[in-house]
């Protein structure tokens, strides 16, 4: 009988290529679909809700596979758990409407990205935040992240190699909040994130922090469409797909 | 002009087998002394406040050094974070007097265990907690862990093959503490410890959780100074050295 079933899923991606499955270097969702096979004996496309680039992490990757099983939810859970490698784990699986696509149907995604952000690097958790060892000028770093809430073309922030046709989307949320001394999430939701958005955007709000440039430049990059007035991608490894909604 | 450096570290001990220079495997004393060759070109032994195992981590290990230098330990600080790998960080260096030893100075040390008590593994972080997944009765764990509070022979707790004249230590401090839902932190202060000590209290604290064995259990296998008593020793992981007292 085919189902349609629905992965939450949480990575470390320090080990990986990214999400979409390679040949030969390892990926989360070639991994996944390493161990459905397993499990199934069957070849199982799935779909994640987006990519995420090597060195990214989730803490709530969507991903949807159709599969012809009598498996429920919970045994494909605990079943891929058993299989996957620790940096993998499955912390949800559904059953979902066979018209359920973990692609098409994302409404929005909410990403984290972590700066330490203090004088000396840590050695412990050092692979889950950015160390920035000036300080940052917080305020000034607000006063820019404003200009990206609502809808924009965001093609200044897009990074090179693949361009899209549509460059414009809506940002729903962003912020960025000191969770204790030195650590600062910058949040960010929206219905669709261009390649390297994130990263992009963090890279240049930095250099508004560092007093490279102004809150004001940080508009005038953003409304200029030119990938080339921005700052440098900031690292993968700060960044984490914490969310997806449908 | 010779001068006695104090150093204090933080590491990530996955990569590590221990704090103890080996002629082959990678050590932090290994790394750190490698490194002040570097710096100075003399052969230096730094002296720990006592081992960490393979795969314990530190926030606050201490560690002294005697050298023939101008250098200032701002210098140090700087040169050694320079040189060393992104997992051991010097996060403080001090100039002491020449009569300081950092292992026979130290007057107390602080351990923290880290357990992930729920159901599903993390995938982030994974490598910073021992994984337990069947619920702990806490109070169970209060209830016994305040036997070890005070002075008490432990040979009950200590790791086989390395067997002390004098296996009486005292424990300033202990205590469980959750630091949000699932993350445990076990606290432990002692004026010294035992090989293993802490990861086989830790160990016989989760049978209490677990309800394998009863607080009073606890209690007659630390009366019984038999290692055979007590339970399996916690996974390295967990465990970070905190905090060295002077």
């Amino acid at each position: 009988m085919m189902k349609n079933f629905k992965l939450t899923i949480e990575y470390d991606g320090s080990a990986y290529h990214g999400w979409q499955r390679q040949s030969i270097e390892p990926t989360i969702q070639g991994e996944i679909e390493k161990a459905l096979m397993t499990m199934t004996g069957q070849s199982i496309t799935l779909i994640g809700s987006g990519r995420t680039d090597a060195g990214v992490h989730a803490h709530g990757q969507a991903a949807s596979f159709i599969c012809d099983t009598s498996l429920s939810p919970e045994v494909f859970k605990r079943g891929l758990n058993s299989l996957l490698p620790q940096d993998i784990v499955i912390t949800a699986c559904a059953a979902v409407p066979e018209t359920f696509n973990a692609r098409h149907n994302a409404r929005s995604k909410v990403y984290h990205y972590r700066i330490l952000n203090r004088r000396l690097p840590a050695a412990i958790g050092r692979q889950y935040a950015w160390h920035v060892y000036r300080p940052l000028d917080l305020e000034a770093m607000h006063r820019a992240l404003r200009h990206i809430i609502g809808r924009h073309d965001f093609k200044a922030f897009e990074g090179a190699g693949s361009p899209r046709a549509h460059t414009t989307r809506r940002v729903i949320h962003a912020d960025l909040v000191e969770k204790d001394e030195g650590n600062l999430i910058f949040e960010i939701e929206g219905d669709g994130f261009l390649k390297f958005m994130v990263r992009n955007i963090v890279g240049t709000l930095v250099d508004v922090g560092l007093a490279k440039i102004t809150a004001d430049d940080f508009k005038r990059i953003l409304l200029s469409k030119d990938r080339k007035l921005a700052s440098v991608t900031a690292p993968a490894h700060g960044l984490f797909l914490t969310q997806v909604t449908y």
